[in-house]
């Protein structure tokens, strides 16, 4: 059956195949799995497709949670010094948000305390990268991403660019822990499992910038819960960084503060361009 | 991450799922599996999911075309002399066929040559097994099965039972090599990998009787294309039955045949219970 792939015209796609069916074939032989762990394993994988949406990705999530994203990340990852590592791209991006501008605010009407986060993005060399493209997106206060309301409006992402010293800044809210989507498939394996399904409070960052490597990210909330125990795998100690509160004041741009308000700064480093530097334009499946 | 789940309040659930993280991990390690490759799969597993109603099973078929359905079957034979082999499931299966008495039809209005199939269902001492509930489905001779066609009858399936000396028989159509669905993600894969989707010609069988483990297998017609290169390596030589030809005539159960017309003879070997008898009821997934 390995050998079924061999008049392949794609040698890498013969590898992956051949590869993949003998990691399959083992696993099968290795629990000696039966036929109705078969048919639940159908059964499960389906419902995972069907209750994919443009806006919900249990594909994503299912590789999340067996650690299999982390996994493909710490594959890819140049590492070396100073590079910003990269976490989990998650299922809950979505193509086409809005732009702001340097200092503007990605909240919409998200609900939480207001949150300044600002940096540089530099090239290995510790130069500034002009023009980088910076997509961000985060859950309200309540744990929730726009897309999973209702209410069809973008809020929590945006996206903006570095200027000519590789800076940026935006206003947003304090990312708040929250569970991964529990009312589906994964769900299951993890009450199954009795795993949590809580990941820790965080920003995500997609960061692309020609003759760079495109950096997909988180930056981590620190002294938060379930930092050591996130869902997905997905914290790494370089992203975690501190919040700090700021008593009502005028803050970054110019904006007014009625109330408390924080603010975390990070400088983002990438790698020199290895195999593609495109920013994801279509989010994968959910069609 | 294969410790995740060592929370788990059930060891067999534990052992697979540590044993699956395992695997999946080691398969990603060993192509250093990139991240389009890894989005890809997602929007491939997607569709296939997406692709999935109560009458087509892409997963199965999946499952089907990796070799990962026969490696189960495989696992899973209780094996031992003259005990019947089983063979794939395949995504056919529908639940709900029209019961018929020995020697009917269940061809309805199936397209292609009459056929009767008939002989007896054993246990492994060769005493007839009474009451046996025998499924059979099967593709008309253009290789389709009824549900890949728009009319939603129940053609070319039914069930019955066997009588006190084990013995079954009924009327269909002899059947044809088709190729499996290829309109899908599975038709996809078989094309990157040059494979034919092709399967020589066969009758479904599921059989079910106390006290005896279930069998799920097919007739395979001797002597017709396909036998050495089935899309889903479903083929074993003791499952494979020649088809006689007759003049026009009468055929058992009193029929007048105007055409000629075909026979097979098959005695069905069950092994004694080991885990389940019961009949699958629900199709697995298909939403």
């Amino acid at each position: 059956m390995v050998r079924s792939f061999a008049g392949s015209a794609d040698p890498r796609f013969l590898e992956v195949m051949s590869s993949l069916v003998r990691h399959l074939h083992a696993f099968a032989r290795d629990v000696r799995l039966t036929e109705e762990e078969w048919q639940h394993a159908i059964d499960f994988l389906t419902r995972t497709g069907q209750i994919c949406t443009p806006t919900r990705q249990e594909f994503i999530l299912l590789s999340d949670v067996l650690g299999l994203s982390m996994m493909t990340v710490g594959i890819n990852s140049p590492g070396g010094d100073g590079i910003t590592e990269d976490t989990v791209f998650g299922p809950f991006f979505v193509q086409g948000s809005p732009r702001i501008d340097l200092d503007g605010d990605v909240a919409a009407d998200t609900a939480g305390p207001p949150c300044h986060l600002s940096g540089r993005v530099l090239d290995q060399d510790g130069n500034p990268v002009a023009g980088a493209r910076i997509e961000v997106w985060e859950a309200d206060e309540d744990g929730f991403y726009d897309v999973q309301y209702d209410h069809g409006e973008l809020r929590g992402r945006g996206h903006l660019f570095t200027d000519d010293e590789g800076r940026y800044g935006f206003w947003s809210v304090v990312p708040a822990p929250y569970g991964i989507p529990s009312d589906g498939p994964v769900g299951e394996l993890l009450t199954a499992a009795g795993r949590s399904p809580m990941r820790p409070a965080h920003v995500h960052f997609m960061i692309t910038a020609e003759g760079h490597r495109r950096l997909i990210t988180h930056l981590f909330v620190a002294d938060g819960p379930h930092l050591s125990s996130d869902a997905v795998f997905g914290v790494k100690p370089s992203l975690v960084v501190p919040f700090a509160r700021h008593d009502p004041d005028e803050g970054p741009g110019g904006r007014q503060l009625a109330d408390d308000w924080y603010s975390a700064v990070y400088d983002f480093t990438l790698a020199r361009e290895t195999t593609s530097t495109a920013p994801i334009e279509n989010p994968p499946g959910g069609g």
